[in-house]
């Protein structure tokens, strides 16, 4: 249930070459809201990217997120960031409300131009106005509009109890290929839009945005790639009712923010490009989280430790092996390892495992591996999915 | 054909599993030789590594390299240290000669003893001893013995004329998969002995092999993934009879000297596991060299860039995506990328190009792309190979 106050909706416009596929969506408040976002660190910024940077330095209220897919609008110089820029004005103009109010956000083939008028954007912006809404149905909408080659909608909503009134957050997210995200603002081709009626200034927002993405977004890898497109951006109202939050009210907003970011991040695992399995990946008891991250997150980006999940092979020596090239040190005779369960590695030496139990253990969807460096107090989880035959008929083919 | 006084040979001894495959190589100089080595920079480095490094700290002249494959000797404690010393001790003890003067190197499964009684490894010397030699066969069956997935024999021998005299180089290695080297010493299976009957002492030799590793094995990726084990090892005996090496020579010497690591380091990536493809990627005019190689390697280990290069999808954008996350700045105005000839983005922009012509082009069984970046004037030149359906295939299965 979204938010009181934002509206929500998707339609197509034809920037997709899939036939039938919705390919705008709308996500508006109908009062100005405070705002956070965090982008993608790469060199080559898309268009939309470097438009709502500006937009943020900026403004302080805004009202809504215009995102499209089909098109990334990336490597598309100033012709392409005049075309997210008249993407975001037509919403203001069809909304009436005030100019550089609208943020955006684009996905999809790299360094073709948003062709705004072969789309004929104003009336597809006005079909996307009568259209949007608060229903269930407008919030999928709205979802598969961002869609590429993700295979389920993405969406997490949670309520927070505050005194006598109620807290909503909802939070979509899309991405499946091209993900390893590093927003500081991030790394990959995914968006992700959250929204809530909570009462929260700009600074906190953004302060509670960056923690919750290192922790949530920045802890995935589908295939260690990462694009130019990276975007997501939180909306607050504060609609609620609940004016401004308390110490402990605001934990528990906290909280429940961490939980909705963590839920769509790993959704986007569950879903990535060819993937049949779900990895976490949890490096514990670390001597610092830099660390623990950086072994978890090279292990979840091996090709041959992903392509060992895929073949249901608790192949250990990949997950070691990995581990050792981190770049961190470690002493490799306290280290364990345990995959799917089983305990496969004991104080830096292989323990003998019933290889049949293993296998069964690891045929299962959902598969946790646990690197145990009893050398510290710190602990990451990371979360990716296994390297399939998919993976590669999927990208090989993807332009085409 | 091989340096004077070097004699090789490769047998069964048993260690590996297919049947009737070689597993057992032995490199040896018929008087003292002086020595460089390189290994795995890994926290997780193999015993007869670990081996090494300490007869190389303790010791400066050498006889040869006892080399197998089918067992990797990894993560195998104390035990494994005292079998890999046992495996060169019973070299040294066959052919009467100082102990300490046998270097090691092991390939193959991860976390698995060395089984030396269960092979009866002393009457497998005995038998490698006899059937070590200077014939072709000979080169052949060495090299065959180190090999796991490798497809073809990867060997390479150059000749130097000096005065009177000629000075031969001989190189082979061994590694087409968790290939992405490191070596300062090194990062991955990769196994590389090289043999020569040049006089040149054991610092300058080692100064000629770092150089040469760092613009070859440490420029080649198969997976981005590294091993615990990498190793290579130059033997110089001083037999050609061309005595110290003017300035000239040694010049042509280690021309030559690179030009060999280089064909060794190609060859490795075109027999990568599952490759259909040969790729070079080239950026220059960069501001750095590192900048370059940093650039290079990323696109080299893009799986997104490797899976369209395996589709033969000139997509530009994924090459763009991968040097843009590299973490060098660069101006992306100023970026031209070719791929396998066609010139499909220019000053930040993407070119109209025909689809039919680049298509041809990929599918050729070479392809180079290069980054031009028209900041500087630094180089880096990176090799690897396509993703394919077969990659997944070989490494879901690997330890089954």
């Amino acid at each position: 249930m979204l938010p009181k106050g934002f509206k929500v909706g998707g339609i197509r416009s034809g920037l997709s070459k899939k036939e039938g596929k919705k390919d705008l969506a709308l996500f508006i408040s109908d009062t100005p809201a405070n705002v956070a976002g965090m982008f993608t660190q790469s060199v080559a910024k898309a268009a939309p990217v470097l438009v709502d940077i500006e937009r943020l330095h900026k403004n302080k209220k805004f009202f809504g997120v215009i995102a499209n897919s089909g098109c990334a609008n990336a490597c598309t110089g100033t012709k392409g960031k005049k075309a997210a820029e008249d993407m975001c004005s037509s919403v203001e103009k069809a909304f009436n409300i005030m100019p550089g109010s609208i943020l955006c956000a684009s996905t999809g083939i790299i360094g073709q131009y948003l062709n705004i008028s072969k789309i004929k954007f104003e009336s597809s912006i006005k079909l996307l106005k009568n259209s949007i809404g608060v229903s269930l149905k407008n919030e999928n909408d709205a979802v598969l509009a961002t869609m590429t080659t993700d295979t389920v909608v993405k969406k997490v909503s949670k309520r927070i109890k505050v005194k006598n009134s109620e807290i909503k957050i909802w939070g979509c997210a899309k991405g499946v290929g091209m993900i390893h995200p590093n927003l500081q603002g991030l790394h990959a081709t995914m968006l992700s839009f959250i929204l809530t009626d909570a009462e929260i200034d700009n600074k906190l927002l953004q302060k509670i945005l960056g923690n919750s993405v290192e922790k949530s977004f920045n802890c995935v890898s589908v295939d260690g790639d990462t694009s130019t497109n990276d975007t997501v951006i939180v909306l607050a109202n504060g609609q609620s009712g609940a004016g401004k939050l308390s110490k402990i009210d605001l934990e528990n907003f906290i909280k429940t923010f961490d939980g909705l970011t963590l839920d769509l991040a790993k959704s986007m695992a569950k879903d990535g490009e060819g993937a049949t399995k779900f990895i976490e990946i949890e490096v514990k008891n670390a001597k610092t989280k830099r660390d623990a991250k950086l072994i978890a997150s090279t292990v979840a980006t091996s090709p041959l430790f992903k392509t060992a999940m895929f073949g249901a092979d608790a192949n250990w020596g990949r997950v070691l092996a990995a581990a050792g090239r981190a770049g961190v040190n470690f002493d490799l005779r306290k280290v364990d390892i345990y995959i799917g369960g089983i305990h496969t590695f004991r104080n830096g030496f292989a323990l003998n495992f019933s290889e049949k139990a293993a296998k069964k253990s690891l045929l299962k969807k959902e598969i946790k591996v646990v690197i145990d460096l009893k050398t510290g107090k710190e602990t990451s989880n990371y979360y990716t999915c296994d390297f399939s035959y998919e993976y590669v008929k999927i990208n090989g083919n993807y332009r085409s």
